[in-house]
């Protein structure tokens, strides 16, 4: 039997895992990997680091050369070399050498597409064409970028678009003393968490000296500053485009590929495209969201090492199952940690799936020990299934774990009864007795059983301001640093000789720290018989966070005293 | 209805967890909680840390004061008050004022049992009852070693026992400058990790200066030192043992309780012991192992914690389950951090479970990242079944990540299958694209599927010993930096050049740095034809750590030259 003629369109996560796949099946394989750019093989993931100066040199991107690949693997990553055409029918590709311009034919037997996907750069900005306009997807990119900063001492730079580049940038960027403003269209940045965790995160950005816009757009690009949809003027010198991406699909087409229904290219169960021999992968498909059973895009390096993975083992017929997608993400954001795993409520909402959630702020590690810092971990869950359909996590420390936790248990359509009992690895160094994900999970399965009613700390300036009877049942002194306006105190250690004080004929609203104390005061009120008591979830540690951003960055009025 | 009476004995993780659970559940049950010690509610986890001064107030490691459970949950802790007897018929208990001597009668509808373990202390070691001799159980004993090793100058302490309190008190001890021995009857510390893992331990515990005695007891204790059960002397005024704990069964057999078959109290689906209406709960119970469905016992905190709730609820009508444990754990040493779940291998002999397992040694986080650190990861499965059965990790960061996530799996009854494509959040910051777990089970799905023979790195002296033909892939460079004296150095870059020096009438054992690059060469050998090619597990990295306790402290000849 003739060996197997393997070519691969794209030499970075998808592709290099593809061909290196390819040979630990097959030795006699002829593998041959084109990538347009001058580098095969890169931590895509890694670049924003060079920003900062983390990673100081943007060649150790590379993790290997085309020499590497030959030597080690006999495989041929030639760069510099561009697909633009596909026979489907003579089963060969056109490669343009993009430093000459010169086409030459390569044939095939299996073709494996992993093009990725291109930086949005709208034409309908002005000025985009710019020479100080930036995108960040290589290795190419970043340096150029770097270099513009430092050449041009660039003292204030904008970046457009709140997801993970654009984020990874801004922090990276700001590390090094620049002036940063973010500029995003939505009303939060991150898309994967939800609205209320997302002012954990302004305000992080905030802290860290970042002018953040929402609910705007670019506009038009000058050399000294950018002016956005709403008229506002920003000064920039440099500007990065982080909006979002699109997947290169122009040779999935040409090749005749029917495309999916987000604009990815559409595959089966094993990778295959429509076209007979031509598989794809990585972030220019379509994939299927495991939780919604919806089709979706994810640009995550993790699947498309997978996809190329499973592609090839079923070149050579080994069985493969396309699970599709959960999505589970983290990312790093100056002091703060970012996870989220499936769904959000707002994805909820969106699919018409009745849920609820829970948000817990548990220490990191047991609150004896030295720098201790809370999580702020939310919970979304099924209704009534409770089955275990997302998390967010924010803090210090130990989010990822609790995320990974969630985003296996999800794996496992684990339901919330799966959570509450689970025993996970304990030692005060590490996390306290009760893990993050016991704790929501226990107040989860409350909620489940209608032990009691809560309301999101979203809801509670809409409670000050209608006049709700609100208690604070912290102790004094806690009360004394920083409180809900209208709140009363009635600390946990004094209700049972303050009855009185608390009405039986309006709605109670009560919250404390971290909610825990709150909670049991809310379960003795109602077995007391007070029939409508409410726990506000998260409590004044996730409030005073909600409402800071707002409160900095508004004239309106806080609901919170000295803090 | 009158209101119920709750008696719970201990006051401590079961304990107080039963008690808060019951207000919760009950604002008229009147709820006593009966201590003997003078402290409830403290976190005996932490109690280590008080001896390095990382917790400098040994107070600070009670969570909750009798008075603040009294405001707060008007609950009734009563310390300084042992609970000497039970009249099952009557429902009674006899309280002794440990200070006065006085004894009174209480009565109670539900008792709870939750007295914990007692620290073993064999009368048959001479000297056992001097006052150089301490335990770790609560604040009390914490304190009392403390003064004692401040108060007498100590230089050298002897710590009797290798698990996780003996470690965890070698650690803080060595950090105030102490010369520590650690005496360990076993020939390897942490019954939770295989030996080849506890090698690791071994190296960090000699790197930091402690002196570790394997295979050895204690015979007697002086005022000076001490004497092993080998006639050895070890120098020592002071001896902490931590050989393990038994369970206080006293008052359970003394109320009628049957006694399970490993010494612990046995319970029911719901923690009800043998007698009506008394529950039991905690490290004194036994418990069923999840995987094993054997009956063990387990001394942590967070299964006691929910055995307490579960018992709490189960009085009050509410569905409880006790599906048993898996046993995950948790230990920080030095600058090492030691998680393992579930079984081990050897556990799994000892079960007569067909299994297979594999080493891999991942980076914590992308290489080009700073600081990145490997974690070795050993993952434990069913053989054919590809069930997950246990893992131990060992590393700098993140090894309790990789265990929750795998403890998570098995207690979902998880196969290789469902780790290998498990989404979890990547970052270059946080971990790998492939993490740690994902790496394991793609190497464990080969071993599964026959695609090809590893052996351990315990098997390595063996094959050098008798003249085995063992290939280095690394790197010339590598190489010369240390290898097995007995090896080729083939690099995985030259092998295809250099097939005529690879015999094909003989077995080849291949290594490299980290088993990834002897992977491949041992694939394209088997590709090629070659059919007795074997990957050595684990390889340099894992062999190096592995051979290094024994090499330094015995005079046998080192299989490894210049490390």
């Amino acid at each position: 039997m003739a060996n197997k003629k393997i070519v691969i369109v794209g030499g970075v996560g998808g592709g290099a895992s593809a061909a290196a796949r390819a040979r630990r099946l097959d030795e006699s394989a002829e593998i041959t990997m084109y990538e347009k750019g001058p580098n095969v093989s890169f931590s895509n993931c890694s670049l924003p680091y060079h920003l900062s100066g983390l990673i100081p040199d943007a060649d150790s991107i590379v993790m290997k050369t085309p020499e590497q690949f030959h030597k080690q693997y006999n495989i041929n990553a030639e760069v510099n070399s561009e697909v633009i055409d596909v026979d489907a029918q003579q089963k060969t590709v056109q490669v343009k050498d993009v430093n000459t311009g010169e086409i030459r034919t390569s044939a095939y037997d299996e073709l494996v597409l992993s093009p990725g996907a291109n930086p949005i750069m709208p034409k309908s900005i002005k000025g985009i064409d710019k020479s100080n306009v930036f995108s960040v997807r290589n290795v190419v990119d970043i340096k150029a970028l770097q270099a513009y900063l430092t050449d041009n001492q660039v003292s204030d730079v904008a970046v457009i678009g709140g997801g993970f580049i654009g984020l990874e940038v801004v922090e990276n960027i700001a590390q090094t003393g620049k002036k940063l403003t973010l500029v995003e269209a939505a009303d939060h940045v991150l898309g994967t968490i939800d609205d209320d965790f997302a002012q954990l995160v302004h305000k992080n950005l905030y802290d860290n000296g970042v002018q953040v816009i929402l609910n705007d757009g670019l506009a038009e690009i000058s050399d000294q500053h950018i002016t956005l949809t709403s008229g506002k003027e920003i000064k920039a010198q440099a500007v990065v485009m982080a909006i979002g991406v699109s997947p290169d699909t122009t040779l999935a087409k040409n090749a005749g590929c029917r495309i999916g229904v987000t604009g990815g290219i559409e595959v089966n169960q094993q990778f295959e495209t429509s076209i007979p021999d031509i598989y794809a992968v990585g972030d220019a498909i379509e994939v299927t969201n495991m939780i919604t059973r919806q089709k979706t895009r994810l640009a995550l390096a993790f699947p498309a090492q997978m996809e190329a993975r499973d592609a090839v083992d079923h070149m050579y017929g080994r069985p493969v199952q396309n699970q599709g997608v959960i999505g589970s993400q983290v990312i790093h954001l100056f002091d703060l940690n970012v996870a989220s795993t499936g769904l959000t409520e707002a994805a909820c909402k969106q699919n018409g799936f009745d849920h609820r959630s829970v948000t817990v702020i548990p220490q990191n590690r047991v609150g004896v020990m030295p720098d201790t810092s809370p999580i702020f971990l939310k919970l979304v869950f099924s209704y009534p299934g409770g089955e275990v359909l997302g998390a967010q996590a924010i803090g210090k420390s130990g989010v990822d774990k609790q995320i990974d936790v969630i985003a296996t248990m999800i794996s496992m359509h684990g339901n919330i009864s799966n959570l509450t009992h689970l025993e996970l690895a304990y030692s005060p160094w590490f996390s306290t007795a009760k893990n993050a994900v016991n704790i929501a999970a226990l107040v989860a399965e409350n909620i489940l059983n209608g032990e009691y009613q809560q309301v999101s700390i979203s809801k509670v300036r809409g409670l000050v301001e209608s006049g709700a009877f609100i208690i604070d049942a912290r102790e004094p002194n806690e009360y004394a640093a920083g409180h809900i306006t209208t709140s009363i105190n009635i600390p946990l250690s004094q209700f049972r000789q303050r009855l009185d004080e608390i009405p039986t004929d309006k709605p109670v609203y009560i919250h404390c720290q971290s909610s825990q104390r709150s909670y049991n005061m809310v379960r003795a009120l109602n077995n007391l018989g007070y029939t409508n008591v409410t726990n506000i979830s998260g409590s004044f540690l996730e409030l005073k966070q909600y409402e800071y951003f707002k409160d900095q960055t508004t004239d309106r009025k806080s609901i919170l005293t000295n803090y």
